[in-house]
């Protein structure tokens, strides 16, 4: 028996269903600076697309002037951009909302960051010429399946405000982390759409549809839409932008430690602008410290990473809570969709 | 790009903790007979030792007519003994008790079951003869550390009534599902206790010692204690046999299905004599009906599988309660240390 025996323990990823594959990050395991692909969350509305072609094009069409398809060399001829962005599932903390939703049972770990490289969907956007009347653009994936309820089948596709597809940081990338997309994150093309929920960054796109009009899709009518109401659908908004946020990554929850110093630590982001603060209260929201945060001034769309140093006398129980505040004045919610303070960790101390 | 991009999702461990790692089984996907070795949680206390001899020996003295050490080859011709068995973290479900208990946050995964082949205990002891007032057998393995709040460095070892260590069935066994033992699951021997949560089947054993009084180490008097009374330790006893219990398998909590029928899975188990039956309710605890089980008769360590076929007609919310009784009579209690009836799973169906 020899020492290489005495590997290293690994995070894994959590799975939470396989068909689909939904797979959770181990949040308090994978960083605070770019994830890699083993711990990069899975998520998946259907079973993998059973992609056999040896050659990727990418048509381009709808209301356009002059329809094209890209060949994976012309896309990488043009100028490209990396852009470190967090992307995070809808349902990221679903398990800890009371009343309980239906749905994937996230922990605080379906989220991601990461460099994507690929060339702005503004730049083949104007390569096609857009119709004067167009309003929206859909980017279709190559996956698709049965919604639950339904017998029709549905492929992946979500339209995007013409605007926030002319925005220049609105991605056609090839690759995550300077290597080509793994095939499970939308190889060899997924459309990254910075500060918004990553249902809006569609993988393996299969085409591009120039549109006029409002389209009308299940996965921007039915899901992910936001229902302020019960009983009816009056006020409903779709999900687009990440509200505030932020998640402590350690001590781990319920962990026990021993009186002393102890540095806590985590992650904040936003879709709009960017972070200005994080407190910590451990009296359980009378009072809020700040923490010490390190805000990148060229990645505005990477998130935050905060500390604290907590230096605790006496024994007995704790609760840590966390909460971050942007530029824009938002500042996180204690109260995620119900009464518990779902992202706070308790602590014992002995 | 080629078909083998498309591969199967395949289930994986939950990481709760690196140092030490602990990392928990994806209950819904382990199958319902013996686990394989990737899907095996791992539980422990300390880092994994550094075992660098290149031959295992495993002595065994105190007091004993003539102290002995036997080779791996000693071992493997003596008569062995093939049994199938649950090993089940004494955690196992911690995350559901309410009022919330400190340590690691298992959900339903903290077990395992699997076919362990060793020599009978028993042999060994009376190879090396037993002196007559020996009343417990220490079992040490090399995976030692610090405890959290101490500085004394602790190897992991436990006592064996006499008694126990001399049941037929108390193996130390060399092998897991007909291959050597996983380096973290024990390698090279791991003692095999059935029926007993898996605090007791030490791994990566460095020694046995016959014993005279009450051996007191931590992970018998510490850790591994039931106290009744919150406020002092009356009345405390040690973990020792599984308590009657069940999980359901499937469909997973929260998870969105439409009207017709769906078949529950599920698993029980027990320390004390067998499963005799296994009950649902869909009405919250007012009335249950009887699954069926398929209960095997020549694995008297294993769990017990059941199914559930339920037709459900109308929309809504629905609360799935299961619970298992044995052939001592003791039924599964519902409220686990607590209030929340924390095993139950709740499904939408549209």
């Amino acid at each position: 028996m020899a020492d290489r025996l005495n590997r290293n323990a690994k995070p894994t990823l959590t799975t939470r269903s396989l068909h689909p594959e939904n797979k959770e990050a181990p949040f308090p395991f994978i960083g605070n600076d770019s994830v890699p692909t083993s711990l990069f969350y899975k998520r998946n509305h259907f079973d993998y697309p059973s992609l056999t072609y040896l050659n990727y094009w990418l048509p381009i069409g709808g209301f356009v002037t002059t329809p094209k398809v890209f060949s994976m060399q012309d896309l990488k001829n043009l100028p490209s951009k990396t852009l470190k962005v967090v992307l995070e599932c809808a349902g990221n903390k679903r398990s800890y909302f009371r009343p309980k939703v239906f749905g994937e049972q996230w922990e605080k770990g379906a989220i991601n960051q990461g460099f994507w490289t690929g060339v702005p969907l503004k730049t083949l956007l104007h390569s096609v010429g857009i119709q004067k009347e167009v309003t929206e653009v859909i980017i279709e994936g190559y996956d698709k399946g049965k919604k639950t309820g339904s017998n029709t089948l549905h492929s992946f596709k979500r339209s995007l405000p013409l605007e926030k597809a002319l925005d220049p940081d609105t991605l056609i990338a090839y690759e995550y982390n300077e290597q080509p997309i793994p095939f499970e994150h939308g190889f060899p093309l997924r459309l990254i759409v910075p500060n918004w929920y990553a249902m809006a960054s569609v993988k393996w796109i299969k085409q591009i549809t120039l549109h006029i009009g409002t389209f009308k899709g299940p996965f921007q009518t039915e899901d992910y839409v936001y229902y302020p109401h019960v009983d009816n659908d009056q006020d409903s908004f779709p999900v687009t932008i990440h509200n505030v946020n932020s998640s402590i990554q350690q001590p781990l929850d319920k962990q026990i430690l021993t009186k002393g110093s102890h540095t806590i630590t985590g992650i904040a982001w936003t879709g709009l602008g960017s972070i200005s603060k994080v407190e910590i209260s451990i009296d359980h929201g009378t009072t809020w410290s700040q923490t010490a945060i390190q805000r990148s001034v060229t990645d505005r769309y990477a998130w935050t990473s905060w500390t604290y140093e907590w230096v605790v006398e006496e024994k007995g129980e704790y609760t840590i809570m966390a909460k971050a505040t942007d530029t824009n004045g938002r500042t996180q919610p204690l109260t995620p969709f119900g009464t518990e303070k779902g992202t706070d960790i308790m602590l014992l101390i002995k």
